[in-house]
């Protein structure tokens, strides 16, 4: 017997009572009681969000929203800079050009943070810039980008700052309210432990003035209906309802932990896998790690396909490889959502046992131990 | 107690085991496992959709597939024929506006059938129209449309026959690829006997020349995107898995009943509906009733939502209103997907109590007998 764990940077696993709401008899979605579902769900969409502003929820992939974002707030020909810092990046400019948008790439090189400073000059260099597209969480590459400050120099200019929070949001501390995040784009399938099926876009008050100033290109992805909708606790089409009332389950379990606390154990989750994957002697493949997921280089005489396919054989860790040029480079494994430091824990003994099996020279024990610290270091802090 | 029934024309209730399967772990949406279960509901979409080519997965609404209908096949500035004969088709010509379609309307009278005649004439009038937009069942005004009579008289022309199938495929006999349809949608809601979350899109080669003749403005939506990932058993962006899991359950009972006995069954419950509504006295709002739903007008002196309000407090049968210029006018009762003979027969008996208790003079029992000598009849004549 081997136990699933779903330990890929989305989808990641879900809870038992959130997959049981899944199974609950479908109801009519302009019914009271549908309403009801959607009037809780939009307070705690804007809990784990942090923002005041409305936190609309869109029937798609994480990819409808960015489109979403893209496409209600630069018009044809005009200009935007994309922070082109991986794969997931470069679809923000992968569809500015489907939609005739003036892309210019501020690019860093995979793996490392972007540099607010680079923004700035480019911004300087460009200031008809419409928007800033941006990542919090790069899931291709495993890197946090530094967020906080990149929202500070775009707050000083005209542009809105649009930042997809996918594999972010619910797994890192984010105050976009605060740090002039002027879009913020999340999936279901990550942090917030549902299965894919949704996504959910905020609007600040200088992103809506911008939408209002145009007539975008889309209907089933239009703000402006989704925005008139929200308003009466609705959708402007048939939702995925079943995931909306999973979402409430999913959302009252982050309110229990309380949000902080969440971003805390992923914080601690993360920095226990990086300690794990480099008392193995394996290197990272972020200057800057993402809380949500670890990527690690594959050593050199292995592939990454002999790694995770025995990881998954053997103990059921399911992980990914990388994505793009990263193709065969990188493993990249998952700490979302409903994830627990034992199982990070788990992946790491995996991963150890895999290694040895495969003939690297690993000191059994050493990953888990080096987890472990980081975790009773925690422990110690709190008991302070 | 009341037992909770669903009688609404989309979101249609959902099997047990359908509801279960949502109920079970995510898995990696490009994992091998995933993949085996899209090369299965591949087969069983075709089967549903009565067709050889491909029929594509969507995460999104119905709404969504139509959407991608339109932004696929017209170009900027071209012009389409919209078959506008209801809230639904409207959405077509509200689509195709959103993307600067030069749109001509062929207007029928809500409730009433197209006209195939007239839409020969039109097509005689504007033969640089580049497709036809037409509905098989209107669900604003529970109508079936001729689409095999006018897809005989789309096909003599170069304009493509793209069809809102949402709530016809799976409830309504229709071959798109005998009778000229190019492009057919569905949505997971109805016939498929899902929750929503899913839409369903197939596409013909005298369509897909005209998709591959120019750069449509979409990326989420774009069909080019979706045919290599689709002929490669997978979706370009992250689909929602746990419903495509769900669906291959729900394909495996459509493949197990036939599609045939299953169109049978919505015909029967169709006519044993029609047959009860009108034993009470009420009016059938369509001249040319759609297969999934019945919709009859709201007997003077009594509000929709009276009779509707009662229906679902007393007897937990849920049904729906009239949409944009019915609101108020009409009640809809859906027989689709997981609904059988003695549904029908409970949503008629609750039907009748209901008029019976708000002081209509009905006799008692005169609608379910109605509906009773339709389905013994079709039993008579499936012993012969």
């Amino acid at each position: 017997m081997r136990k699933p764990r779903l330990m890929t940077p989305g989808p990641a696993m879900v809870p038992e009572d959130v997959l049981l709401e899944l199974a609950r008899p479908v109801i009519h979605h302009r019914s009271d009681e549908a309403k009801q579902v959607i009037v809780e769900v939009a307070e705690g969409l804007k809990e784990v969000f942090q923002t005041q502003n409305d936190v609309m929820i869109l029937t798609s992939s994480g990819t409808g929203a960015m489109e979403a974002a893209v496409v209600n707030t630069v018009p044809k020909g005009a200009k935007a800079l994309v922070l082109n810092a991986g794969h997931f990046a470069a679809r923000w400019a992968n569809i500015c050009k489907v939609y005739g948008v003036n892309v210019v790439t501020v690019d860093t090189e995979w793996g490392q943070p972007v540099d607010p400073d680079k923004v700035a000059a480019a911004l300087k260099e460009h200031p008809d810039a419409v928007a800033v597209f941006g990542t919090l969480s790069e899931t291709s590459t495993g890197t946090g980008h530094p967020i906080e400050a990149i929202g500070r120099v775009v707050a000083q200019t005209p542009a809105l700052f649009v930042v997809d929070g996918i594999s972010g949001v619910g797994a890192m501390e984010c105050h976009p309210d605060k740090w002039g995040i002027d879009i913020l784009c999340a999936g279901s399938q990550k942090a917030l432990m549902l299965p894919p099926g949704l996504a959910f876009i905020s609007v600040s008050s200088k992103g809506w003035a911008q939408i209002d100033s145009f007539e975008a290109p889309a209907f089933y992805f239009n703000l402006k209906a989704a925005r008139t909708k929200a308003h009466e606790f609705d959708t402007p089409y048939t939702p995925a309802h079943t995931l909306i009332l999973a979402l409430r389950t999913s959302l009252r379990r982050i309110r229990a932990e309380g949000i902080a606390n969440v971003w805390k154990r992923h914080k601690a989750m993360s920095e226990a896998c990086q300690a794990g994957v480099k008392a193995l002697g394996l290197e990272l493949f972020s200057a800057s790690p993402a809380e949500g997921l670890t990527a690690f280089r594959v050593p050199e005489g292995l592939k990454d396909s002999q790694i995770r396919g025995r990881m998954t054989e053997r103990f059921g860790v399911a992980t990914v490889g990388g994505q793009a040029k990263l193709k065969g480079k990188i493993v990249r494994i998952g700490h979302m959502g409903y994830t627990d430091e034992l199982d990070v824990v788990s992946a790491l003994a995996a991963l150890e046992m895999t290694l040895a099996e495969l003939g690297v020279d690993v000191e059994p024990g050493a990953a888990v131990a080096a987890a472990q610290r980081v975790f009773m270091s925690q422990t110690a802090t709190a008991g302070k």
